[in-house]
């Protein structure tokens, strides 16, 4: 290891398989490099084979395809700045907490992700009548827990989800091919859910005339909004209005004078259009400075936000970040809680000590 | 950065001055990997100078010397294999929360240190009859929070505790030249005291009648127990009894079955003589396996252990915890509260779901 100082580095969360946080108080980079962009896998890293090069699509189509990696590179290509975010953020701030990985702030990340559209390729295919979902395969196969059916990681989008403009098959982020730990070469992106959505090392996608039954699609990736029951399940999709910020560090001691609060925002439903911090338990809301580059109305960038803040007073302050998005959301008070522990979006929360 | 799979890293806690935990709960190997090992700085990392090479040593002396790096390879060496613990190590699991690094279970670390004995340098010199206390001075420099003071990192021992024959000037970790990002090339090593004691970059050693009065001596680690008061404080000195268990994480789900419980255990007075481990909240308390290897009676080491769990029924399980030493000491239910965060040693605690 090539020491130079300070060095800044993912968080593991787990090793086998290798489950990553960004370190996302520390990068202050228009988008999140490469290097420290979260990793959430549910299985082990696939084989790599040839295989991984093309991509098979079958179903209730007109012609089925197998399209290779190098075809696509033919194809009008698109390239869209995309956040990211896994389902289980933040799950470690629960309370109850709930089982799972135990993210904390950084299983979200930004990138530059380019490739064609997934309705430019169905296109070639052509769809029958019958057509309703489309299943995306990927190469990475495993036990799931708690089912203990020996599965490929599967998911679905509806017809209508899948043909959007925006929804990619994506070989490149920020500018590179796509590395293999994040699902290159060929994975599909789907802006504004959550991440189970963008299906990584795609293997295959099958259109069909019913409604997928796959276990991260009926069992994990649902919200249980009972503690004792399944009752009331209702898929997760779209990514909640969210915010962190950055710095200052939670329970950090810092000295009286002028503070810069900074911090970045998303959303899943349009774009996030203020960000209010209050520092008084939430009685009161000032708006944050939004910037980062501009984006599209549509887009689906993540903002960054600053504000200058006076600390006259030595003590303890309670710091709280509440994002708005373009739909009339908000950050709620408290999380929705559900027992797998999904979509946590409660305000952001940061305490220091003036000294 | 080069990928291989999985890739395992530090854990960033703060970038500047830099402070990393070790991911101890994925370490299996005997001693802590340099690249792993903890960093707790105060201050930005010292200007490279040649005078990092060398020591001075003054005061209460007959004698004061410079001594060079390259005239300590000449004298008698001694290995250590010593745990260094942080004394804010676990802050981050106090209830009510304390200010400073929110460490979790990884500002610990155990490597083989190579270097003289510090009483064997001082002999060099000879001490006078008003000899009482012996100041450590690194060479890194800045403003300690909250007092304001521009001060160099100082630390002093009684002089007992300095001529203890196993505080080493050290200039290797795990048979390597010490890195400079872990004090290098010479550091202090003071066995089972916390590691602030082990004053990195090590620039001068005086010797003095009275007692010193730096703000790492008397303002930090300082134990103070009052919630609203610095009344009845006492100095932070050796490490407490203690335990982590490494695997299974906490909040993991596994299924039925037979799982290997394991973990490290340490400590600061003596040597680790049982680890303990309860699935009832503590009611009743079963031995687990102590393996590593075979540590001298008086050692420093940790100690690795194992316990091969029987899990029959799905539900929740709490399991801990708990370590006891050849001094009678062993981990509390409650950690000790204090307003800094220091010493924690609660019995540690996962909690995981058989599903």
């Amino acid at each position: 290891m090539n020491i130079s100082f300070p060095q800044l580095f993912p968080i593991t969360r787990k090793l086998h398989p290798e489950n990553q946080e960004a370190p996302v108080h520390f990068l202050q980079n228009r988008v999140t490099p490469t290097d420290y962009f979260f990793k959430r896998n549910h299985f082990a890293y696939p084989q790599w084979t040839t295989s991984l090069f093309s991509l098979i699509i079958y179903g209730e189509v007109h012609v089925p395809l197998a399209v290779a990696y190098r075809q696509l590179l033919f194809m009008q290509v698109k390239t869209l700045a995309v956040v990211l975010e896994c389902a289980g953020n933040q799950r470690a701030f629960y309370a109850p907490k709930t089982y799972g990985e135990q993210w904390t702030n950084g299983a979200v990340s930004f990138g530059c992700w380019t490739g064609v559209p997934l309705r430019d390729v169905l296109q070639l295919c052509g769809l029958t009548a019958g057509a309703k979902e489309v299943v995306f395969e990927g190469h990475d196969v495993g036990k799931h827990l708690p089912s203990g059916k020996q599965t490929a990681y599967k998911r679905s989008l509806s017809l209508k989800q899948a043909l959007h403009p925006d929804v990619l098959i994506a070989w490149q982020l920020n500018g590179q091919p796509l590395p293999f730990a994040h699902g290159g070469p060929l994975r599909l992106i789907v802006p504004h859910w959550y991440a189970m959505a963008s299906v990584k090392w795609l293997k295959s996608i099958a259109i069909i005339s019913g409604e997928f039954q796959g276990p991260f699609q009926t069992e994990d990736y649902v919200y249980y909004p009972a503690t004792d029951s399944g009752q009331q399940p209702f898929p997760v999709t779209t990514i909640n209005v969210n915010s962190v910020i950055q710095w200052p560090l939670d329970f950090a001691e810092l000295k009286k004078g002028v503070h810069i609060i900074r911090g970045i925002a998303w959303t899943g439903q349009g774009v996030v259009t203020n960000v209010e911090l209050s520092f008084n338990q939430g009685k009161s809301w000032t708006s944050a400075t939004l910037s980062g580059f501009a984006d599209k109305p549509d887009g689906y960038s993540w903002k960054t936000w600053s504000f200058s803040w006076r600390a006259e007073q030595t003590g303890e302050y309670t710091i709280l970040s509440r994002a708005h998005d373009s739909h009339g959301r908000q950050q709620p008070q408290e999380a929705f809680w559900n027992r797998k522990g999904y979509g946590y979006n409660a305000v952001n929360k940061v305490r220091v000590n003036i000294v």
